[in-house]
């Protein structure tokens, strides 16, 4: 018999979908407070929940085996002090088709000139100007995992040439043309449209700069659905007050939630949304639990594990 | 040699397309004025152009064996006191990539909440709010031609359920359900989104009444691409002041443009555009064209035949 602690502000939600599930040999016992994990006296071998509340709770459970987290990120679990004697596995394949949504959402809103032709209703003009298209533009994805190949698809879909840039793999059938390692500005250059969905770890930390930004289009626009870390934001606001791009929509920032004070607020072509572009839902989270359970029991190796050293 | 006669606003660029081409045995005459036809003394047997400019010299052409149009809807051509004695062509297969980036534009739009956002971003307000999604959502395509199987190609890569329905065809596969004739108001029940691409004909007149529009739940959003006169505009006008449905997107008009004291300029929760969802890109156009020539040549049947009597 294996012992669950389902550890998350949707712990309830999670409880419910995993009963539902009628896992083999398993306790499951949840709370969305990590002070009252103690008082559950439950020693789980297993924990499946937020990165940052497991963090809390760390040193309190020694036969922890296995964490699963339901976030993609999973920097809470990451520092050089914490234990390591246990599997991490993150919330990887489940996050593509929202992200794509929002990715291509915006790119359409900017194409298709969505905010434009509603001022031109607001004024009872008919603006029978052609808008723009996807279709036969070039996006350049930053990181080409399962959401970057999900995105590789849709852009694919839309008839767009598809670049990527990785540290080595090359496994998406649906990117034209790989570039890696120092070949980062030829990878930017003549991109319509950039968009990061690079984790954070040491060596994406600030990867788009100046220079990056120097050698898009003025007509590009660059979008971030990864991590806040990955781009020098002073750098981005630069670049669009001097119009070196044409705009950028950002889901994530250094800081979250973004300061008052922040100059993001303010920044000409720059549209804000607030780390919502592919939110965790218990559904989604709690079928890949029970995928990578029944793996577990088997004694196979689990998906999606994170490699401490690596940090994804 | 067969004799060509191009009538378009944008003659110039196909005449220059349509060289590039070096197509064989064709001597190509081009004119954007209607006026000036018979002074080209071309007598043509072929003419590509706009169905309302072909229309006004359709007498004028004593030879004329094909007309090849420049849009889909062919109406000016359709009058019953017109000659029917050539080939009609319509301009199909061209339009269904545009059409799609219109569609889910606007469609992620509403889901992403993009207006909301942004209203959100001015008042420098962090919402974390989570926002709708297509994937899961049923969509409802009126007419499945080749621009309704294109966006169903699209809804399924967006993980949605799609009804198709049609006058009998069912001949796309990525339609989950098709209706037909009676089962109008059942195709409608429970449809998150309907989208009208249908073309103008006597059966496809208001066929978007209130009945329809009440069938509907009122949280769908209904967009029409096709052509304005699939739509009763009082019976929607009404649906929207009473929220029967949640929104609407128009592209399309029983008059266009539309008239300035049109109280679609006011309508709550419409959203409007301009006979813009997907232009007749010339460069698309002319492909069409040579396509079709180079079976012309053959004595091949022409691809997209207007049939007089049903309209398409």
């Amino acid at each position: 018999m294996a012992r669950l602690l389902i550890l998350s502000r949707h712990a309830e939600e999670y409880h419910r979908l995993l009963d539902a599930a009628e896992l083999p040999e398993i306790e499951i016992v949840s709370t969305a407070e990590t002070k009252k994990v103690k008082a559950l006296g439950a020693d789980p071998e297993i924990v499946f929940g937020e990165p940052s509340l497991i963090r809390e709770v760390l040193t309190d459970l020694p036969k922890l085996r296995w964490a699963q987290s339901t976030y993609a990120g999973v920097e809470p679990l990451l520092d050089a002090s914490l234990r390591r004697d246990y599997i991490l596995t993150n919330a990887r394949g489940v996050f593509g088709g929202l992200m794509s949504e929002y990715v291509f959402g915006y790119l359409l809103s900017y194409e298709r000139r969505i905010f434009e032709r509603y001022r031109a209703q607001q004024e009872h003009h008919w603006d029978g100007s052609i808008t723009g298209m996807l279709r036969g533009k070039t996006i350049g994805l930053l990181g080409v995992g399962s959401i970057g190949c999900h995105l590789a698809r849709a852009a694919k879909y839309f008839e767009m040439i598809v670049r990527g840039y990785t540290r080595s793999n090359e496994s998406c059938p649906d990117i034209d043309v790989y570039y890696h390692g120092k070949d980062l500005l030829y990878f930017a250059e003549g991109l319509d449209y950039l968009v990061s969905v690079l984790p954070n770890t040491p060596e994406t930390h600030h990867i788009v700069d100046a220079a990056l930004l120097e050698a898009l289009p003025p007509h590009a626009i660059f979008i971030n659905v990864g991590r806040g870390s990955a781009l020098d934001e002073l750098a981005l606001i630069h670049a669009l007050e001097a119009k070196k791009i044409k705009a950028a929509v950002l889901d994530v920032f250094e800081q979250e939630p973004l300061p008052k004070e922040h100059p993001f607020w303010n920044t000409p072509n720059l549209l804000l949304t607030f780390h919502t572009s592919a939110p965790s839902l218990p559904a989604d989270l709690a079928e890949l639990f029970v995928k990578n359970y029944r793996r577990f029991l088997k004694g196979e190796e689990l998906l999606h594990r994170v490699d401490f050293a690596r940090g994804y």
